[in-house]
């Protein structure tokens, strides 16, 4: 166990880091999921880590997306079961969603861990684990071709922290809308889904309950018109402007 | 194993992560490695993942100062290590530099694993592992404040590939000259470096050997006048200037 001064400058990126370690350690997170969390953390740098106004703009949009969907899912993978379980949990109380472990890079032992550590955190059924349900998405070649039959594969709105472009596509190309997390919005899977939230996983999902809670209250028109008026390409761009002007602060202090 | 499917738009990419994995799994790269590296994918992508002209020019300058040097020495960490062994071993052979394992994580056993991998690439002797030879370096506090005799302590130009902040300034307060690869032209060891090569370890190690091994034919006056001519801050204010150019363009398309 590494001790981390809480005086660091970087204490909060350190220690979200060291949650990931233990995932890590405790066989949730892979090798390549340390690698991920580190592109991760160059892109919130420079966003300035923090929500930004755009992050919340399209956490609204999310929210009331979800809320209005018949059969929402919240995908899990190994990064995004170590670094928010409880606020993955809370989120498919919230919305009555179901949970499915999906992984890039299959492993199924690791799977059973993930399914068991999202149980401790609270979970009632976490689905991904029963090969007897699965059915295989014949436009992707990686083992996240392999969904559940009750989960993903049924689901009209999926919520896929930290994904791939490739799944992306796939899961839009059977009509599913996607919302996902990813930090840097230049990315294929950012410009793909239906609402990206550029945000920190940790950060947003716990935005993204509040919002949810709110949004139970609100009737569908209303949800209706908040996704009709939010605009992914635009709020992208807006995001990469903020990176910009990050670097232009930068600059001037080099 | 992982296949990584050959038409994935991101596959060479993948295929240097899992060169770092593999590392990983030999005890050559350490967890913070994996994670470091990440970071490092993450400011090579906003620098569009290929050589830059500003690196270029860093490269210039960094090969007209190791030909001129008279005890040039090349440090190396597990990630240098894992990555670019050959590349490592050949520029050895180009400029008769010494090659000398240092750690910020040390671990002696990950330490004699570096210097056996870089011996099974071609590598007669590697610096770093001899207790007997080893000095102190008085001005820092991680594991790389243990140097060698021979290598770093003695050497008039280092290059430090994949360095941290605090040992740059150690080695230049040493005044000896300091050559960096540093995907993040922001960082605290780029802005201390003399030289400061803003590019992909693989792909600037191949530039540097090429460039070295035209440059042993030149004269001494041409090599410093190249040297002389180069200026870091300018040439890292454009490597920050190049990142704000590829997001406008990026933006565009997007």
């Amino acid at each position: 166990m590494v001790i981390i001064p809480k005086n660091h400058p970087r204490v909060k990126s350190l220690l979200v880091r060291e949650r990931l370690v233990k995932g890590f350690d405790e066989g949730i997170v892979a090798k390549e999921g340390l690698l991920a969390h580190g592109r991760g953390e160059a892109f919130d740098y420079l966003l300035g880590e923090k929500t930004s106004k755009k992050a919340k703009n399209a956490i609204c949009a999310s929210a009331a997306l979800l809320t209005l969907a018949k059969r929402p899912v919240i995908s899990v993978n190994g990064n995004s079961a170590a670094l928010c379980p409880k606020e993955t949990v809370d989120l498919s109380k919230v919305l009555k969603a179901k949970i499915e472990v999906n992984l890039f890079y299959a492993n199924e032992k690791r799977k059973q861990n993930i399914i068991r550590f999202l149980k401790k955190n609270g979970a009632k059924q976490v689905l991904g684990g029963n090969k007897s349900s699965q059915k295989i998405l014949s436009n992707l070649t990686s083992a996240r071709r392999v969904v559940d039959k009750g989960g993903i594969f049924a689901g009209d709105v999926i919520l896929v922290p930290l994904e791939d472009g490739d799944r992306t596509l796939a899961l839009k190309k059977m009509r599913k809308k996607v919302i996902t997390f990813d930090l840097n919005p230049l990315s294929r899977t950012a410009q793909t889904a239906d609402i990206t939230i550029v945000d920190n996983v940790i950060r947003g999902m716990k935005e993204l309950n509040k919002t949810c809670k709110k949004f139970s209250k609100k009737n569908r028109n209303e949800l209706q018109s908040i996704v009709r008026k939010f605009d992914n390409k635009k709020n992208l761009a807006s995001s990469i402007l903020a990176i910009k002007n990050y670097l232009n602060r930068r600059a001037r202090h080099a």
